[in-house]
C-alpha cells in the first residue's frame, strides 16, 4: 500500500492528512503554525511531523509517493513561494525545495492554499467527477482556484484564480486590501456581505430584524438567516451580493469556461439558498455558450487543503 | 520531411498553408467559401485542395502529420462544432469527424478560429517564446484564445477565451450582438471605437479633425491617426478605449495570470500607439502580482489562423 500526506498551512494551524493512494483519507491531525521569528520553524516543523506519522505507523519512504503542501501566497510552478505569505512571516521561500531536503527525497508538490483547497473539491468535493473546476472561497476575503483538464493552474506568476480582485464595480469609493477599489472581494466576501448590508440599512428606515443588530456587529451570517427568515430587506442585500458574485463567475466563465463552479468558504455554510441568488445573475451575464455552467457547493470545508494537497500527490501533478 | 496543413476557414475564403514539420510556411493559397446550401460543400472543398496539393507536391499520405483547421464558432474537444457556425450556414458539424474521413485517414485537428489564430501567435508571432499567452483580436468583434502551458484552452462548451462578451461596463444602455450590455466588444472593436468616437464628439463642440468626417463613417483607424497627429479630443477617445480594454485583461489576468497579451485584428494596425493607452489602464486595474504581464502587437495578420492549424498538428495537440 502506498500512501500520500496532505498539509495545510495556516496562520494559526498547520493541517495534515495521511491520505492512502486513492486519496481517502486515513487520520487527520493538527499542529501549531509558529509564524514567530519569520516563520523558519514552520517547515522544520511540518518535515518532523510528517516524519514522525510515518515512524508510528511504520511507513517506509519508498510507499510514501509525495506530500502535498498548501500555503497562503503565491507558489509558482517550481512551488516556490515568489512573494513570499505574510501571515507566515515569510518572504521567499522554496516551499517544495526545503521541505524535500528535510524529508529525505521525499517527493513533495507546493501551490497556493485557495488553489491546492479548489483541487481538493475537484478530488472529494463539490466538484467530483469533472475536471474543469473553478472553486470560489467566500471568506474573509474573496479567494478562487481554477482546474482545467485535471490540473492546477498556478499561472505564470503564481497568481491564477484571483479572482476576489476582479474589478466588479466602477462606482465604488472605500478600498480593498489590494488597494484597488471596485473588487469582487469587496462584495462578495464576508465582510464586503456585511459591508452590504449596512449600506443598504443606511439607505431608508425600511423595517427589518437585522436592524436589531449594531449595525457594526452585522455578519454575512446574519444576513442569510434573515433571508431565511423571510426578511425583505435582507433579501435586497442577498441580491445584491447574488448580482456581484454571479456577474464575476460570468466574467470567469467568459475566460476559462468551465463545467463547474464549487463556492466554498465561511458564507457559503448559507447553504442552498446562496445558489438561489447567485444562479440567476450568472444567466443574466455569462456569454451564451457558458450559460449551463453547474454552480454548486463546496462539500470538504476546512480539510479541502488536506485532500487537495494529497490529491496533487496522488495524481501525479 | 513531413508536413503540415494549416486551414483557416472564413465567412468568404478560406485560407490554406502548407508547412513544414516545424511550422515553416513553404506555400499560401485560398479558395472561396461557398456558404450556399447550408455551407455543405466547405468541407469537401478543403479536403479536394488539400488532398490536390499533396499531389501537385508528391507527398504522401504518411508524410503528413496532420490536417489543422480554424472555424468561426464554438468547437468542443472533439473537434465538433456544437453550435454550429452562422457566417458558414452550419448547424453542428463535426468538422475533424467529417474532414478525416475524406482526407481517408489524415489527422485533423479542429478548434475555434480565434482560438486558432491566437495559437498562431503563439508559434510564430508575438507571443513566440511564450506558453501561457492570451491572445485578443480587436476586428469587427472582440476574440480571443486562451493557451496555457502551450495548449489551447478550449473550454468545457468550447467558449474559453471569449473575452469580447465580459461585462465591464455597468451603464450601457445599447446592445452588444451578444444580446447582453456593456460587453468589452462595445468599447474595444473596430465598431467600438468608432462608436466611443462618436458619443465623444456629440458631448461638446471641442474642435477636432474628426469632425471633418460624417459621424457615421469615422472608423478606428481615423480615431488612430488623428491620435498621431495629436488630436486632443481623438486622445481622448483613444484613452476611453485604452481604459476598457486594460481593464478587460486586467480581468482575464486575474483569472489565468498569462505571461503575455497579444493584440491582434485591424484595430492592432494602429501600432504601438495603441499599447501606450492600454498599459496604463492595464496597470490601474489588474492584481499587483500579474502586472509585470507583457503586452504586445500581434505579427502575422491574416497567416495567424494558418500558423495556428498547422501549429496545432506540428505540436502534437
Amino acid at each position: 500500500m502506498k500512501y500520500a500526506f496532505g498539509v495545510d498551512i495556516g496562520g494559526t494551524t498547520v493541517k495534515l492528512g495521511l491520505f492512502d493512494e486513492t486519496c481517502n483519507v486515513l487520520e487527520k491531525w493538527e499542529i501549531p503554525t509558529v509564524t514567530a521569528d519569520g516563520g523558519k520553524q514552520i517547515i522544520p516543523d511540518v518535515a518532523e511531523s510528517v516524519l514522525a506519522k510515518m515512524q508510528e505507523k511504520g511507513i517506509a519512504k519508498e510507499d510514501v509517493i509525495g506530500v502535498g503542501v498548501g500555503a497562503p501566497g503565491a507558489v509558482n510552478k517550481d512551488g516556490v513561494m515568489i512573494g513570499g505569505a505574510v501571515n507566515l512571516g515569510w518572504g521567499v521561500t522554496d516551499l517544495k525545495g526545503d521541505l524535500e531536503k528535510l524529508l529525505g527525497g521525499v517527493r513533495v508538490c507546493a501551490a497556493n492554499d485557495a488553489n491546492v483547497a479548489a483541487f481538493g473539491e475537484m478530488v472529494a468535493g463539490g466538484g467530483r467527477g469533472y475536471e474543469d473546476v473553478v472553486a470560489v472561497t467566500l471568506g474573509t476575503g474573496v479567494g478562487g482556484g481554477v482546474i482545467l483538464g485535471g490540473k492546477l493552474l498556478a499561472g505564470s506568476a503564481g497568481a491564477a484564480g484571483e479572482i476576489g480582485h476582479i474589478r466588479i464595480e466602477d462606482r465604488e469609493t472605500e478600498y480593498c486590501n489590494c488597494g484597488h477599489q471596485g473588487c469582487l472581494e469587496q462584495y462578495a466576501s464576508a465582510t464586503g456581505i456585511a459591508r452590504l448590508a449596512r449600506r443598504r440599512l443606511a439607505e431608508d428606515d425600511a423595517p427589518s430584524s437585522l436592524r436589531e443588530i449594531p449595525a457594526e456587529k452585522i455578519t454575512a451570517k446574519d444576513v442569510f438567516d434573515a433571508v431565511k427568515a423571510g426578511d425583505a430587506v435582507a433579501d435586497e442585500i442577498a441580491k445584491r451580493f447574488g448580482d456581484y458574485l454571479g456577474k464575476g463567475l460570468a466574467v470567469v466563465a467568459n475566460v476559462v469556461n468551465p463545467q463547474v463552479f464549487v463556492l466554498g468558504g465561511g458564507v457559503s455554510k448559507a447553504g442552498e439558498v446562496l445558489l438561489s441568488y447567485v444562479r440567476p445573475a450568472y444567466e443574466k451575464y455569462v456569454f451564451g455558450p457558458c450559460k449551463n455552467a453547474k454552480i454548486t457547493l463546496a462539500q470538504l470545508g476546512n480539510d479541502a487543503g488536506i485532500y487537495g494537497s494529497a490529491g496533487m500527490v496522488t495524481r501525479g501533478l
